[in-house]
Order: structure tokens, then C-alpha cells, then sequence
């Protein structure tokens, strides 16, 4: 070619005219080769070419910039005109790049859950335009058939179980996942008898152990494990996809909704001990107070001698003004890391627990009217918040039947009642300790005397007014103590009934949860403590019997078991704060990953007074994590309304803080204006819940056309 | 409800009778259950219950039963059946789970370069299953309207630029990238004056000027960064997603190609210099064989005395049967880490030049000789190895006119030639020194030295017999030199032209680029070092006037450089272990980064008698890399067909290599018998690229509904 072919070196041309824009674009370009030569010495952090990633200061300025024009944008027809014919040019663009996608092989209505709510007319309309993350093509992410069809009925099997359970106790089922089954029966004839009921006269109690041993066996089942594992992996990434594509667009969602912050939604601490609700510096500050005016007030009846509040103080040899937070010493630390034992010692201020059966007891010398009396300032400040409920747990030990009766009385008494609480019944599992004190003959009485007044007040509510009252007020049961205890009785339909349960050891950790759940079956929900240390096979039992669960840390430890949780939505009260003083560092702590993953978890501060500093200590709770996992404001509020969903708040409180339509499934429950949660995220939970649940479908439809009779043999 | 209501406890029935299936799920939960105790205890790192994500062997032995297990089901008609009926029903719930997918608003044939490779009916016949990650929704990833066209025009333009420089060199332009413009031709007028070359008669040099302030503007401007730095994080997301979906599929495409892994793939060290190419212990051997038989020859003329080699190194007092690798001292090592300096000396074996000067040198005393034998022997290894390909680069310097010719006859002469190697020419930016020595009177005359003698023998060959036999062999010019350091002169249309260029300071980079690009046109590949370090404004120039180049790292400082090498598919020879010793750790190393995202990467091993230790030192480098970053046996053959496909190797040889139809895009470019390369991988890429050029087409379409004029005026 021409030039490169001939040998006149250097060549002359006259000279190029620049045009104006060309001028200026020269200028520009000779400023940052200037500062691009700078640089090279001066290595600046800000280069102008990198995106400052680790300046939190410039992330945000870029943040808050791109909002600004998002909003401004909004506002403008122009572009707004220009989004939509860029969308349309876009879908059309993607329609192109999916292989095949022209070809439509497709039927409709094959599942009506998964169509359910973007078909029904509202939906559609409604449904928030956002980034949506697809996978389309193989039948399912890299697993051998065989594994997946075992897996995916595996899983199947464990959802009806649930749904049984939780139908015969009137606890919540998700619903969407409830359709599965809907949608399945709909489309085929389900064998009826594959996870039948106790049928009239059938010990169900033998059924519990026979499915409870279905659940053990999958999850320690190697493909179930992979299936699950890799499903999760897939649910954190797809999660950081979203967000990646859809911060920005939630954000804008969030502002626009007027007179609505995280501050001012609806929060509930849905796992708090009463004995512990308050924090350190309010107990130090109540006793101080008290000894004031009550220094010479009988308080205590110790070995039969009556001791005033002063005598009290004069024998554990201090006084009340010397007091400090330290010396009062009911405060968590490192040296209770693993060590519940001597955390339990820290419900004694001052290490005595005269004290605490002074001030943190329902039922003592003088009735406990002083705990009542705390009890009601810390109501008084949710009260002063007005956006935060607790839901504070009071003990039924099952020592003796007359327990009710007299807690009842404090409650009424007192009028302990207030409409930021909820009231929660905490059973400690103390069996052994009973029956070696000889206060029960076997494991049957203690149950009993836990349960009993709770049917006689239901049959006759005058002769038990007050407990009748109180039962109004009380949402569920908790069973609580520390499930790092060790029971060498292994659960199965072998073990001995309760009333045969006469040994002097406790009853392991299941055994206590089927009973407690076969018993307050209908009448209460069962929420109890479960996964914060100890063997798996505790989270076994609660997917099967309880209606919500407390700490839930060891899902971390099976990928089946967390899998199912997130396919039942099974609501998990975490505390990482109270973890990280008993059993988990915070670091490590799995809520983020399960929030990410879309699993039902809220915050909860299980023992302020040990846990916590300021006088907010929900809003504590929710603080460090945001803080220390750059949550966003979606996020917290996503949590505060998880947290509200499972609380025991009545129909009408819910309607009320999270919108009418709260029980609808997606975006169509959710109303922004009272939960700020930014529709996208709502639309993004649930389509992504119904897709897990669709490759359990895909394979009992499959099975369904296929081979029915295999489950009838 | 009956039996929470009566108070009869405990309540008994006859025992249930188990069916066999389930006395054997009872057993099995028993025994998990006994197990599930005993880890409490024992904190067994293998649980039963996880996956053993930490353990190398356990996820090894889970691998291997998957793909067995996979493998097996191929063969399996029954399982074929299921397989075939399950993805129908899952493009049925997908479809079903896409919102709004069931009104079909799509219109066909928009973009003719998204179709292309799927709707050839030969393509789509072809086209691989696999999981198919998809965004649909909103017009872009949460980026502004204005920021996202602006964005989007910008990036038009400079691929434009790029095609533009690429014709006139007769480079390779990414084939899938031209079509969008091609797209865009066919579906609207395309301003015909955007990017014009330069009119006859017109500064080709300055309208380069002009284009490179284009380009140099584009890298600063915000919105650009944002957007781009996006692009790159889902890049990066998205083919994690990928892998960890297809990973299975993929390993098994890669299990029934029989006769074909890694070890024989083709590959090629497309960036490897002559005077290092050689192990630091074969050239050691070397001299010391060479010293027994020729100890009494004249190797050396210095100061007007003949020197016999023996005399040589007595007058460095050694005796070479004494020399060890430590006492060569030719390898780099943490002494050289940001000393360009220091391992420039390393060049010189016992860091005596005389010894360089006999063994490494094609013009001395002995016509190099030795250095022809050395590198003989290296060729003899790689036509050993087959597989194993190499472009050693010879310094033309440019100091004399006459350089061109010995190096031909040192070619010719001594029989270099071997069909495993290519030769590239690497010019050193001396010009200062030669100009400091008086050799040149100006930049103009060195550009002289360098491409007279180019044009002479291709005017008249028969003059010029050697050179042009060797200039067969040539495949392309390389620029190097120690990036950091640091010129004051800053390029402009301002700059004086060559002839004018007689300070004693060295033009910067991209003088030196732009001028080498001129004059190379249509001749040769460009092929420069680029981006090792200094600065950014290096990776402009090439982006513009390379066809692919060296190292690359600094594409890290800059998200929007980083993804227009990524949409041109510009070839990027990378050496992490040169780096390592030179300018960056191993472990911060973009390599892997840039593979994911699917920047057109390769492995190279720079300088092997400074980096490496074995006798393979591109195995070498492909092993460190796979063994540190844990590369999948898909990931390095990809690697090794991005080399031969950057390298200067022949049509003829290229479509032996990697298939017959290795010009076309996505996996009908590919023969997986030849590269090992999953149909998959492949067709991921391609429709990866699609996608995000459809970002651009989107816009520029919409433009081109919208107001074309803006461009006219």
C-alpha cells in the first residue's frame, strides 16, 4: 500500500485543522496526561482512572450522585419517554440472545403457583420493573438426574411433613410453598396416604418419631447434601447479582415513599427473657432508687427469718449508693465465651441472687411487684419509641401445677400489660433437677403440671379468671436452657413414655419439643430455642414441630436443613450479639449469609442486661449488624418486617404495620409506606423462593406423567 | 380441637406397627442420630451432616462420583428420556416464572449480530445446553438514563476508533464486535464522518493525536468510569455464577474428547525474549561444554586484543567448571522487585558483558555462533515437546542502518529456522543513548534505521536475499523498554515530528508507539509491551495502534481501559511470574480477574532464564497459574487457544490448531478435538460479548430512531 511502501522519511502533510469540540477535547485530553504523568510518581489512591472502591467517602459521593440524577430523571417526560423505547429495544435485544427463545415452546398454566401472582390481573400491573437474574437450559445446576429426582422428592417429602405438622397446630405455613402441593394435587392425583395423619386411637406420638427419623435420614443423605449446598451457593450469588443490578433502583424506591425511615417501621424483638430486658445501668439505677424509699420495707424471707431491704444489703455486706454497673456485674464478656454456666450466674447482680429474687422474681416475698415495676418502665420506653414491640419471655418451670395461678396474679395484679408487648412462656428444661429434689415422680408430671391449668382454665374460665385474662396476652411457648448439655438418651419410638420416664436423667432435647408440641397443640404457638449449640438433630425436630425458632446457628453445619428452613420460610430469631458473648464469634456469625440467601431472619436481643449498653438495645441489635455488614436501608427493613410477620402481634396490629394485604405472597403484600421495603426486593424474594420450589415441581410433575403407582407400592 | 382439650395425661394407644421400609429409615436414623451425638463431642471436621468445602479430597471424591455417576447417564436411554421430558417442563415453569414473558412484545431480527450464531441454522443445531445466565428487566444495570447513553456513545465510538487503526494495519479486529457497527449500517444511516481516516494529503499523525485525546478523554470521565466498572463486576458475577453451574457439564464435554488434554493442546509463548530464552541451567551447561572443545578459539575482540574464550575468563579469574547457577547469577529474584535496573544486569552471566557478548549475542567475533547453537537447542526442545510453540523476540535497534542485514545472514547462516518458532523483532527505546552518542542526529533517523531496510527489501528483494528470506519468519514488532520510566515531554499535535526531534531526551511511550504503528502498517503485527507499569496513558496508545500486547496489568487502574480491551477482544500476553520478580506480587495479579471476565488472555514466560526453573518453562507458568488460582482443565486449554490465536502463527497452522473454522465466533469457531476447549465455555463467552455490545447497540439504535442529526451538526 502506498505509504508504507515507499521510502520517504519523514513525510510533511499540512497540517490538520482542528474543529472547535476537537479543540476542546485536546485541552481535556492534555490536563489528564498531564495528571496521568503526576500520577505515575504521586501513586494517589484517587487515581482518576480507578473507581475509589475502598474510599468510602467517594463511594458514597458517586452514590448520592447517581441518585440525584435517578430522581431528577423520574421526574422528567423526556426520559422518561427514552426509558421505555430503550426497554422495549432492550427486551427485544435479550429475546435475540436467549437460544431458541423464538421458537416458543411454551405452555401456559402448568403451575399456578409459579404464575399465581404475576398472572392475576392486579399483580401484573403492579409488578416493579427491575433486573432479573434468569437461569434457563439444563433441567438443573450440574447434578446427575438420578441425584436430583432423589433429592427433589427427598425434599418434597419434607415439606408435606412440615405442612402436616404445622396444620395440626395452626402454625404458619408459607404459603407459597403451601401452593406447591396445591399446585401438584391440582395437576395429578397425589397418593393420599404418603404422609397420612395419625388416624383415630393411633399413637401420633410414634408417627412424630417415625418422621422426625425421615428428616434425620435426609439430612445426612450425600446428594440431598450437594443438591442443597449447591442451591444455596446459587441463592447467595444470585442474591449479590441483585443487589448489584438493583441497588440503586431499591434505593430510589425507599426515598420516595414520604414520612417512612427505618426508624419509624415496625420492629419487634421477638426473643428477649423478661428476667434480663432491662439494661444493666436501668436495674443498677432501679435498685438504688428503691433502697431509698423502701430501705426498712420487708422484702425477703430467708430460712424463716423476714430480712428488710437494708438487712438484705447489710448481709451481703455493701451498699446500694456503692453500686456501679461493675460491681453489680450482670454483664456478659469474654470470660462467658462457652461457658453458659457461669453466663446463668449472671441473672445475680452482685452475684447474689437474694438480690435477684428481689427484684427479677414474679413470685416472692412481696409478689413481685418490684420486677413488675421494671417490667413497666421498660414497656413504657417501647411505649415512648411507639415503633418497637418485645415479646419478653416469663418462666413456667412445671415444679409444681400451682405455678399459673400465681403468675397470673402478678400479671393482673400489677397490670403488667402493654401494647408494645407480647408475653411469652419460657420452659426450662430442669427435669432432672425436679425429680432429684423428689418435686416430680417422672418426666408426665412435669408435663402436666405445665400444661394442666392451661386446659382447666380453657374449659372453665370463671373459676380461673386471672390466668384466663393472661392466657389472652400470651402468644407461645419457649423451651430454653443450655442445648450444649450433652444426653446420652437416644430419641426414637423405643424411648419410654413420659409417665415412664422415671430416671433421675433429663430427657434429650427432641423428646422435651415433641412433648411440649403435642401439648400445646392449637393453643399456643411453640417458638422455641433451638440450634444455638448442641447436636443438629435439635433443628430436626423444630422444622417438624415448632412454629418459628430462636438463634438457629448450626443450620450453618447442614446444607439440607438450612435448605429447608429457606423453603419453609421458617422464621429464625437471631441474636448475634448475645452469640457472640456465648457460643460464636460476631464475625462468624451466619445471619448475613442467611439474609442474603433470603431465609426468614430478624434481629433480637435475647438478654440486654448482659448483652447490650444503650437504652435502645434492639435498635443496638440492628445498628452493629448494619454497621459491621454494610447493610443497607432495605435490608434493616426487610429484617424489622420478617421480625413482625413472626412475632405473636395479632391479625390486626399486622395489618395494621405491614399493610392489608400482609399475607399475600411478593410484592403484593407488601405496602412500602409501612414497612419501606422497596417492592423490587419483595418481588425479588418471592420469584426466587418460586423458582427452588419449581425444580421440586418439575420433578413431581415428571414423576406425575411418569410412573404414579411407584409411591402406592 | 379433641385432644389438646381433655386433660387425660398421658394419653396411650396401641403401638403403631412399622412397615419394613420404615423400620429401616428407624434404623438409619438411629444410627445418624448416634452419630449426630457423638460429634458434638467431637468436633469432626468431615461431619456427616456438611459438605466438606475445606477438604481438598473429600470435594475431589464428590467430584468424581458426579461426573462417574454423569458419564454413566449419557449412556442410559431411560435416563435420556427423563432428562429430555424434565427440560421441557423446566423452559415451561421458566417461562412461566418470567413476568410479562407470555405477551410476546418481540419483535425478530433487530440485531442481526445477536442472531447471527444462533438462528444459522447450522449454529443452533450445534449450540450447546447448558445454564444460561439472563438479565432481563430495566434498560441497563441501576445506571442513570443520561449517564448510561453517554456511556454507551462513548464506547461506540471508541471501538470505531479501534476498527479504524486495526484496517489500516491490517490487524485483527474482534469479528463479533465489527458486526455491531455492521448491525448498526444495516439498520440506519451511520453518519459516514465520525470517525474519517485521513483524507490524501492529510497528517495521518495528527488525526492520531486527535483520536488518542478521544480515547484519553473517555477514561476520565465519570459516568464512563461507573458504568464500566459495573459491566466488569457483573462480568465477574456472572461467569462465577457460570461455573459454578456448569462446571460439571462443561468437565464432562472436555472427559469424551478422547486423544486430547491439556498436555496436547497447542501452545504458544507469545511474548518470550531470545537472549533469555533458555533455562539459567542450559546455559550454564552450554558454556561449560562449549569452553571443553573451544577453550583455545578467539571468541572476543576488546580493546583491539583477540581473547581465546579461556582467556576470557581468566581475565574474570574463574574457571567454568567452577560455575554454578549461583555464581551465573542470571536469575531474578526479590533483590530485582522494582529494580528494572538490577535485572537489566542480570542479562550479563557472572554479570560480566564479555560473556554476554560470546554466548547471547547474534553480532560479536564469532558471527553468534553460540547464541545460534543455544537457541537451536531450544528449538529442538519445543519440536520435542510438538505441542509447544514460541516468538522469541531479536532487538533491532535502530542505532545503524546495517543492523537489518547481519541479523538476516546471523538467520540464514546459521540455519535458525524451526517450525515451532515464530521471530518478532523488539525495538528498545534508546534513542536518547544513541542520540547522546551521536549515532543519530534525530528521532527520525533511529525510525529510519529501524524501516528503510524493510522498505529496500521489499522494493528490491533480490539485493536483499537474506533479509527478505528472513522477514518470512518475522511475524511482528515488539517496543520495549522499563515502562516506569518517566518522560517530561508531554504528547500533543504540538509534539515536533520526528526530523525535529533532536534533544537529547527520550520521546515518550506513545511517541514512540505512534510512530512505530506508522511505519510497521500493513507490514507487520505491532505487538508492543504495554502496561507493565508507568503510565496509564501507554494502554491508550496500544488500544488504539496495537494489535495485542504484553503484560496489561495496569488495565486494573482503570475500569474503562479495562472493558474496552475486553469488547475489542484485544490479545493480552500475560507473565505472572516475570511480574512477580519485576513489578507485582503473584498473589495481586489481574491474570485470573481478567480470565474470568473474559478478557482475551494468555500465559507467557517473558524471560525463562530469569523466572523459571524447569526445562518446560511455559509448563511452567500455565502450572504455577492453575496451581495458585485453581484453574479448571477448561479454563488453561482456554488460555492455550487464546495463544495460538494471538500469535503470529499461519492461517494453515491456526486451523490445524484449533479447527477449520476457527474465524468464526462463539463454539462454532471451535473443534473441541483440537482445543479441548468445552463447546460451552465457548458459546458462554460469545453470548456474554453479545450481550454487553447489545448495550451499546440499544442505545446507538434508539439514536438512530430517535434524532440522527446530533451527529451532522
Amino acid at each position: 500500500r502506498r505509504r508504507s511502501a515507499q521510502p520517504h522519511m519523514p513525510r510533511q502533510f499540512p497540517k490538520v485543522t482542528l474543529s472547535e469540540v476537537e479543540e476542546k477535547t485536546q485541552l481535556l485530553a492534555e490536563k489528564i496526561y498531564a495528571s496521568a504523568l503526576k500520577e505515575e510518581d504521586t501513586k494517589d489512591v484517587l487515581s482518576m482512572f480507578t473507581v475509589h472502591e475502598d474510599c468510602p467517602i467517594g463511594l458514597q459521593q458517586d452514590k448520592d450522585h447517581e441518585l440525584q440524577k435517578g430522581l431528577e430523571e423520574e421526574q422528567s417526560e423526556e426520559s422518561a419517554k427514552r426509558r421505555k423505547s430503550l426497554k422495549i429495544i432492550r427486551s427485544q435485544s435479550i429475546s435475540l440472545q436467549i437460544p431458541g427463545s423464538t421458537d416458543s415452546s411454551r405452555v401456559d398454566g402448568v403451575l399456578p403457583l409459579m404464575s399465581s401472582s404475576y398472572m392475576s390481573s392486579s399483580g401484573l400491573e403492579t409488578l416493579p420493573d427491575f433486573q432479573r437474574v434468569t437461569i434457563s437450559g439444563d433441567y438443573c445446576a450440574g447434578i446427575t438426574l438420578e441425584d436430583y429426582v432423589q433429592s427433589a422428592e427427598s425434599l418434597f417429602k419434607a415439606l408435606l411433613l412440615r405442612e402436616k405438622y404445622s396444620k395440626l397446630a395452626y402454625h404458619r405455613f408459607c404459603r407459597t410453598t403451601s401452593q406447591t402441593r396445591v399446585a401438584l394435587h391440582a395437576t395429578m392425583l397425589w397418593p393420599p396416604d404418603m404422609c397420612p395423619c395419625p388416624a383415630d386411637g393411633e399413637d401420633p406420638y410414634s408417627m412424630e418419631v417415625i418422621d422426625f427419623g425421615h428428616v434425620l435420614a435426609m439430612i445426612a443423605d450425600g446428594p440431598m447434601k450437594t443438591y442443597c449446598h449447591r442451591r444455596l451457593n446459587f441463592l447467595s450469588s444470585k442474591f449479590y447479582l441483585h443487589e448489584m443490578l438493583n441497588e440503586m433502583a431499591e434505593l430510589k424506591e425507599l426515598k420516595s415513599v414520604s414520612h417512612r425511615d427505618f426508624y419509624n417501621v415496625r420492629k419487634v424483638d421477638t426473643h428477649i427473657h423478661a428476667a434480663a430486658c432491662m439494661s444493666q445501668k436501668h436495674l443498677l439505677t432501679f435498685i438504688q432508687t428503691t433502697y431509698k424509699k423502701d430501705a426498712d420495707r420487708i422484702v425477703l424471707e430467708k430460712g424463716g427469718r423476714k430480712m428488710t431491704l437494708q438487712q438484705v444489703f447489710q448481709s451481703l455486706n455493701m451498699n446500694p449508693y456503692d453500686l456501679t454497673v461493675d460491681s453489680l456485674d450482670v454483664h456478659a464478656g469474654r470470660h462467658t465465651f462457652h461457658r453458659f454456666d457461669k453466663f446463668n450466674a449472671k441473672y445475680n447482680p452482685v452475684g447474689a441472687n437474694e438480690l435477684r429474687e428481689i427484684f427479677l422474681k414474679t413470685d416472692n416475698y412481696i409478689n413481685g411487684e418490684y420486677f413488675a415495676q421494671i417490667m413497666k418502665e421498660v414497656a413504657h420506653d417501647l411505649e415512648e419509641s411507639k415503633y418497637q414491640y418485645a415479646e419478653p419471655r416469663l418462666s413456667i418451670y412445671g415444679s409444681s401445677p400451682d405455678e399459673w395461678e400465681s403468675l397470673a396474679k402478678w400479671f393482673i395484679n400489677h397490670k403488667v400489660y402493654s401494647p408494645n408487648m407480647k408475653w411469652m412462656i419460657q420452659v426450662p428444661r430442669l427435669y432432672d433437677i425436679f425429680k432429684s429434689k423428689k418435686l416430680v415422680p417422672n418426666f408426665a408430671r412435669m408435663l402436666e403440671n405445665i400444661f394442666f391449668p392451661l386446659f382447666e382454665a380453657t374449659l372453665n374460665p370463671q373459676k380461673h379468671k386471672e390466668l384466663h385474662i393472661f392466657l389472652k396476652y400470651v402468644s407461645g411457648f419457649d423451651s430454653v436452657d443450655d442445648e450444649s448439655k450433652h444426653s446420652d438418651h437416644m430419641f426414637s419410638f423405643r424411648s419410654p413414655k413420659p409417665e415412664q420416664w422415671t430416671t433421675d436423667d433429663n430427657p434429650p432435647y427432641s423428646y422435651y419439643i415433641f412433648y411440649m408440641y403435642e401439648l400445646g397443640l392449637s393453643t399456643f404457638q411453640f417458638r422455641p430455642h433451638c440450634g444455638e449449640a448442641g447436636s443438629i438433630t435439635h433443628l430436626v425436630s423444630a422444622f417438624l414441630a415448632a412454629d418459628n425458632i430462636s438463634h438457629g446457628l448450626n443450620l450453618k453445619k447442614s446444607p439440607v436443613l438450612q435448605y429447608l428452613y429457606y423453603l419453609t420460610q421458617v422464621p429464625i430469631a437471631m441474636s448475634p450479639l448475645s452469640n457472640n458473648s456465648l457460643f460464636l464469634e460476631y464475625s462468624k456469625n451466619p445471619f448475613r449469609d442467611f439474609l442474603h440467601k433470603g431465609l426468614c431472619v430478624s434481629l433480637s436481643t435475647d438478654d440486654p442486661m448482659q448483652f447490650h449498653y444503650t437504652k435502645e438495645p434492639l435498635m443496638e441489635e440492628y445498628a452493629i449488624a448494619a454497621q459491621l455488614w454494610k447493610l443497607s436501608t432495605c435490608d434493616v427493613c426487610e429484617i424489622a418486617r420478617n421480625s413482625v410477620l413472626q412475632s405473636g402481634l395479632g391479625h390486626q396490629e399486622k395489618k395494621h404495620f405491614l399493610g392489608v394485604n400482609y399475607l399475600k405472597d411478593g410484592h403484593e403484600g407488601n405496602d412500602i409506606r409501612c414497612t419501606n421495603v422497596a417492592q423490587i426486593r419483595m418481588a425479588y424474594r418471592h420469584e426466587t423462593l418460586c423458582n427452588e420450589l419449581s425444580f421440586i415441581v418439575d420433578v413431581m410433575k415428571s414423576k406425575g406423567i411418569g410412573s404414579l403407582q411407584e409411591y402406592h407400592d
